[in-house]
C-alpha cells in the first residue's frame, strides 16, 4: 500500500496499487505511481509525494466506527507504563481498533474484549486490512471473561470503557505484580469516583498518576510562527495509571 | 531487580536483590523482599511496595549526565511516527541514553551516534544496566558517518543536537523514502531555521507538522480535583516532523 | 437596550425596545419585554431570559470590521499594567474599536489613532452606539502624531499593528517614566524582532514580561465534568510588557 | 512611593522616599533618588531603574496574609462582566485585599465581608497603604448581611470562599438583574457542586460559562525563543460566571 500526499493541500490518500489514481487534483497514472520516484504530478499539474505507507499513515486510514484514540495519548500509555516488545497487553473496550492495533505493533501480543458486536466486526476487519497477527479479539464482556485469563500474564490492563469499575471488582490474577492498569475516561468526575473506589481498595491499587496529554500544533513558515489556528487539538481523555498490588 | 515504593511519600527506589534494604523510611529485611508478598512493612512500620522493576521504573532510575528526554516526548515520536518492533532507528546526540534504551526496547535496532566522550560512556554503562543488546553506539559525530551507513535502511532518525541542519544537509539515502526525522529542539527559533532550510529544499523534505506536548498532572482524592501544584510538566522542547522525499 | 438570551440554545440577541421581537425560537411581545420580569416564553413556549444589557453584552454585539482582541487579552492587560479610572491610555491600530471601549470604560480617557478609513469610521459608529464619550478617535498614522501628543501624559500605550518598532523609535515623551508599552503581536517571530530592537536600546526600554493568555472553557453538567469540545479558544496574540525608562 | 528595579537581576524594590536606599546591590543616594533620573548606579555600580510606583507594581508589594488572586484571575473577571467606572461591586472573602484593591481602583464603589478577623485588619491595612477610599469592609459573615444590603444595587458579586452555596440560597436582591455572581474555586469539584446546585434551581441563575485562565510566561532573548522554565503558573481556581436572572 502506498500514501499519495498532495504537496499544496496537505491532504492524503491510500493507494491500493490498483491501476490509475483519481483525486479533485486531478489523474495520478499507475506506471508513474509504481514508479522508484517519490514526487509525481498528475495531469493537473499538481505535485503529489508517493510513499510506502507507514504504519502512522495507515492507523489514519482505517475504517472508524466509535472515536478512535488519538496518538498522543497511545503514545504517553506506552511510555509511562514501560510496554516493549517483550509485553503482553489486555484490554476492554476496542472500539474501531485503533488502540488495538498500535499496541499490537509494539507488545508481544495484545487480548482484546468487545462488547458491541458491530465493533468487535470492524476491529477483526482493521486488523486483517493491517496484517496485524498477535492480537486475538473476543466478542464479550471483559467482567465475565477476565477471571478465567492466565495467571500473572499481563503487563498492561488497558480499559477504555465507562465503568471500568466493574473491572477493578474482579479477581485480577491475570495481571502481574506491579503491572498497570489504565483508564481512559472523558470526564474527571469519571476519575474522581475511581480515585475514590482505589483509596476504599488500597491494598490491591496503588495510584500512581492522573493526567491529561496535550498537543499543540505550531504553525512556523516565512515571517510566521505561532501555534496554529483550528488545529489545537481539543480535549480527549484523562488518563489514571494504576499499579497492581 | 526489584522497585520498592513507599505507599506513604511516594518515594521509589531499586533493590538489586542483595541483602537487606535501609533507606529513611526503615529497613527492609532480605526474607521479606525476597518472599512473594507485595506489601511489607519497614522496621519503622512503614508500609512498602514490592515489585519486580518494569521498564518504566528502571528507565527513571538510570546514571543521568545531561538532561533526559521525558516519556511525553518519546511516546509521541513513537506514535506520531509509526514506529513498530519491525522499525529500525538512527539517533544523533544520545545524551544518558535515555531516548536510545526507550527505542532499542520498541524496535528492531537503534543505531546511535554521540560525540562526547563521557556521554558515550555513560550511554554504554546504562545500555549494559538495562540489559539492551539491539542498540550499536558509535562514538562520533554523525554528520561526518551518515553517508556511510546502508542505503534504504532507517525508518525514522531521530536528531536531539543544537544543529540538526549540518545533518540535513548530507546524503541521506540510509533512510527509506518517506520516512521520518524528528528533530527535538528547546526554542521555536531553531524550528524557524530548519523551517526555512526545508523550505529552499523542499524536493527534499516535506514539513509534515510542528508541535509541542504539554504533560498536566491531576490531584484527584476525596473532595479535591484539580490541576497539581508545582507539578505542571516545564517546557521541555518543540518536536519537528518532516519526511524525507 | 436589553439582551435576551435563549435558555435552551444559548444565543442572545439584543432587543433596542423596539416592538415585538422576532427570532427563529418565536416571538416575544412588547408588552412582556417591557414588563419587569426576567424569564418569558416566547409564542413557540421557548424560554427567554431577558436582562439590562451590560458592558459585556454589548461589546460582543458591536460591528465587526477586522478580528478583535478577546475579553482574556483585555483584562489581562488592564490588570498587568496597573491601570485604573486615572489612567490615561494612548493606542494605535483601533481595528473595530473594542479594545477602545473597553478601556474607554475603565480609564480616565483614551487617544486612538486609526490609518484604514473604514476601521476609523467603524470605531466613531461603535463608539456612538456605546455611548462613549471619552476617547478621541483620530484619523492617521500615530507614528506621524505620537511627538505631538503632551509631555507625560499617558500611563499605557498600546499598539495593536504589525510594525510597532516604528512607533517605538520615535520620541515617546508623552508617556510618563515607568509608564507601559502594551503590543499585541500573532507571531512569535515579530515578538524576537521587538527583544532585539529593545536589547539594542535598553537605555530607553525595560523589558518587563513575555506571556501569552489561554482561557480553557470546561462543561459540568450532571455526571459530566471536561474541558468543553470545540470551545478551546484558539491562539490570539503573544502580549510584550514594555517599560519606558 | 517609587519603584526600584535592578536591570540585572530583575529584583524590584518599594521606596518611601526616605533617604538613602540600601540593598544587596549597593545603596541607591537619597539626592539621585530622588532626581528626576530614571536610570541610576548603585555605590556596587549597579544599574537600577526608578519610576514612579503604579498600581501593578504597589499592588505586588501589599503585604500578604491568604494567598492572593493573580492579575491573570482578577482581569479576566473584570473583562467578561463587563465592569466599568459606573460598576458597584458587592464581595466577600476578602483575604489579602487584593482583588478589592484592584476592584476599587477601577470600580465605582465595593462593598467587601472578611470573616476572619486578622485578615479584616490586613485588608485594612492595605487599603490605607494604597490610599483606597471607595471600599467599605464589613467585618463579619456576608451570609448574613447580605439580604441587608440595598435592593439592586450591585453589577457583580465575587466570591472567594470554599463554600458560596451558603450566600446562594439567600435572598439576593441586592443584586441588579442580568448581574453577574463570580466565584472563585481551585477545585473542580467544587464547581460540580455549584453547577448541581444550579441545575435545581435555574428559575434563578443561568449558568453563562465555567473556564480556567492559563498564563503562559516566554523568554526570548538573542536566539532563544520559548516557554520559560520554572515560570509556567501553576494552576490557581476555576471560574464560574452566573447570572441572576
Amino acid at each position: 500500500m502506498k500514501i499519495l500526499i498532495s504537496k499544496k493541500t496537505g491532504l492524503f490518500y491510500t493507494y491500493k496499487e490498483d491501476g490509475d489514481f483519481h483525486c479533485k487534483e486531478g489523474t495520478l497514472s499507475e506506471s508513474e505511481l509504481k514508479s522508484e520516484k517519490s514526487l509525481i504530478l498528475s495531469n493537473m499539474n499538481k505535485e503529489f509525494l508517493v510513499f510506502n505507507a507507514n504504519n502512522y499513515d495507515l492507523r489514519q486510514k482505517i475504517k472508524r466506527g466509535p472515536q478512535i484514540i488519538l496518538p498522543k495519548d497511545l503514545g504517553y500509555i506506552i511510555s509511562r507504563t514501560g510496554i516493549t516488545k517483550e509485553s503482553k497487553i489486555l484490554e476492554a473496550g476496542g472500539g474501531s481498533g485503533a488502540a488495538t492495533i498500535f499496541f499490537s505493533q509494539i507488545a508481544k501480543y495484545v487480548h482484546t474484549y468487545e462488547i458491541v458486536e458491530e465493533h468487535y466486526k470492524l476491529i477483526l476487519k482493521n486488523l486483517k486490512l493491517m496484517q496485524i497477527e498477535n492480537a486475538k479479539i473476543n466478542f464479550g464482556d471483559l467482567t465475565q471473561f477476565i477471571e478465567t485469563e492466565n495467571k500473572n500474564e499481563f503487563d498492561l490492563l488497558f480499559l477504555d470503557m465507562p465503568q471500568p469499575i466493574t473491572i477493578l471488582e474482579k479477581n485480577l490474577d491475570c495481571l502481574k505484580s506491579g503491572s498497570y492498569i489504565v483508564c481512559y475516561l472523558p470526564s474527571i468526575s469519571q476519575i474522581e469516583e475511581i480515585s475514590e473506589f482505589i483509596l476504599k481498595h488500597e491494598n490491591y491499587f496503588y495510584l500512581e498518576e492522573i493526567s491529561e496529554i496535550i498537543l499543540r500544533h505550531w504553525k512556523v513558515k516565512g515571517k510566521i510562527s505561532r501555534p496554529e489556528h483550528r488545529k489545537e487539538i481539543d480535549h480527549t481523555a484523562f488518563l489514571i495509571f494504576i499499579r497492581k498490588i
